[in-house]
């Protein structure tokens, strides 16, 4: 038991007096040195005395104690539980967090899963955030916008497929992903092309704006769509297969490769030729997708940036005046492999 | 332009003395109504005047200052970044957050991807959480451990596959996952069983554990576990794939599911028969993997606890000397499909 540490109930909490006092400093001294603020000349000597005494009682300085000190935080909020698990969005996440933490923002993630809007509004705007980052799948309205903006916040950015009153856009129109998959389609010679609406929640606010591109595309063409609701399970996808034939379609858009997989397979479970009788393609380019036979098409996603996103959301929390920003950072493209 | 709200630059943040003064009642009254204080006896009328002046003024509590108030913060912060993406941890933590919020805690996720151990665990502790819950793929130390304890978090609780001293442990033991994996294919009558060893990054914490539990299960049964890198790419699966014979092996546990669809799909191309050749079994029982011919076999996990986590975690932090917490979590069960 000699390497456990002392028991919670008997530690006493570190403060920056205890530091200033084991440094021989004011306490304005141990603020500056422990905040990095560089607006303030302290000698190395010092800065690292103060450095020592700090490691040596195990004091780390308080977030929120500082952001009320400061009047302003540099707290930005994720709002989460709704992030698609797609590599594109999954990476994208992990940059923004670490381009933030470079320009030394606090960036938390706060999962909003299971709240009414209002609800996670107010949850959000409680943690008094001075920049939140709304991404697709969130519902984020004009209403929740004025609570967190008079709850401080300087920089409200939607990445949702639509743009919002009062925030900031940067969004990815995900008509694009229905558009390049039907434009694809369209080139192989196919014109009855059915669209993967999944019936698992919170995809709509993906699937609704695919299929619309999906319409926008195939309607100029004297195309047919038709939406396909499907569930991620196998029985649904067999449910579908068994009976594809009377719905008539030479294609398939299937919303993502995941889905794509699990119609495919259940297609060919039917006796439905790949890509003779139906052409299938997915999106995302899952490395799974590839090792299907025949590999599956897809829609390949990328963003496209000016600027950093980090350096965009910092030059909002500065100006916070500045005109709305609205840009769509969604780039796809189809990827042609044996399924279509 | 008349639909947008104003420019944050002219908007006044509400106060709580702007809502007792609409209301009519005092400051104090304000913060027992939005915040739940039950212990304090207010009319029904009175709390409904109180909640109208708040939602009138778009006025929200602040968390930290309150937190502050209160000498203990209600933030629960869940390190994150390396959260693997499989079903069973994705349910596990949204579960959690809805808990733990059901109980009044906030719960954030703070990305420390990119960060070093020790830099990661003073970001934690800026942020005055009551509690921590480190997931797996996090390295917590006693020295971590007594930072949070310091900084007054009240229960530090590791999810990683190992206890760490000073932390309550509520384990995954990947063990487990390796040794269901490998009794599985001795029981088929397999002798020579390679195991998945991925290359890419953040996954030792796991494939490490499942390696050690492959082995302690093959070594009694007298048969011979060989470790195998492998990255999660087409090109590594076939070189691997391509030099099969010369490593005499009669079966694979292939880390996870999507691994494992990844080589078996280099080893059918190689010309080596599964099952006949090789079996293979893989982790996490995936939809997609029963899209595959032959059906792939798999260890499925499920977590077992004598009550949920978030009445864990609320009991420790009012009971904070008490006992360390030691209890594996996960059940492993090997599922028979047709690879193995």
């Amino acid at each position: 038991m000699s390497q456990l540490p002392k028991q919670p109930t008997e530690v006493s909490v570190p403060t920056s007096a205890d530091v200033a006092r084991l440094a021989g400093v004011s306490r304005a001294t141990v603020s500056y040195v422990l905040n990095n603020n560089a607006a303030v000349r302290i000698s190395e000597p010092t800065r690292h005395r103060v450095r020592e005494a700090a490691t040596q009682l195990g004091y780390v300085p308080h977030a929120a104690a500082r952001s009320l000190r400061a009047g302003h935080s540099r707290l930005v909020l994720l709002p989460s539980g709704h992030i698609p698990s797609g590599p594109l969005h999954q990476y994208f996440f992990q940059e923004l967090q670490a381009g933030l933490r470079r320009l030394d923002y606090t960036v938390v993630q706060y999962g909003s899963a299971g709240l009414a809007d209002d609800e996670a509004v107010r949850a959000w705007a409680e943690l008094r955030p001075v920049a939140v980052v709304v991404p697709p799948g969130i519902t984020l309205t004009p209403h929740g916008t004025d609570v967190l903006t008079r709850s401080g916040a300087k920089a409200v950015i939607t990445l949702g497929p639509e743009p919002v009153a009062g925030a900031h856009g940067l969004v990815m129109d995900q008509r694009r992903v229905g558009a390049s998959a039907v434009a694809h389609l369209l080139a192989r010679g196919r014109r009855r092309i059915g669209v993967v609406m999944p019936r698992e929640p919170g995809l709509t606010p993906f699937s609704e704006p695919r299929l619309a591109g999906a319409r926008q595309t195939a309607e100029p063409a004297g195309a047919r769509v038709c939406p396909l609701p499907l569930g991620y399970e196998e029985e649904s996808a067999a449910e579908l297969a068994g009976r594809w034939r009377e719905l008539e379609l030479d294609a398939v858009f299937a919303y993502n490769d995941e889905y794509a997989m699990l119609l495919m397979r259940a297609l060919q479970d039917a006796g439905v030729a790949i890509p003779g009788d139906t052409a299938v393609i997915g999106a995302d380019d899952l490395l799974l997708g590839r090792l299907l036979r025949p590999r599956l098409s897809t829609v390949r996603m990328e963003l496209a940036m000016d600027q950093p996103l980090a350096e965009t959301i910092d030059r909002l929390v500065h100006h916070p005046g500045s005109a709305p920003v609205h840009q769509d950072l969604l780039r796809t493209g189809a990827v042609h492999r044996d399924s279509s």
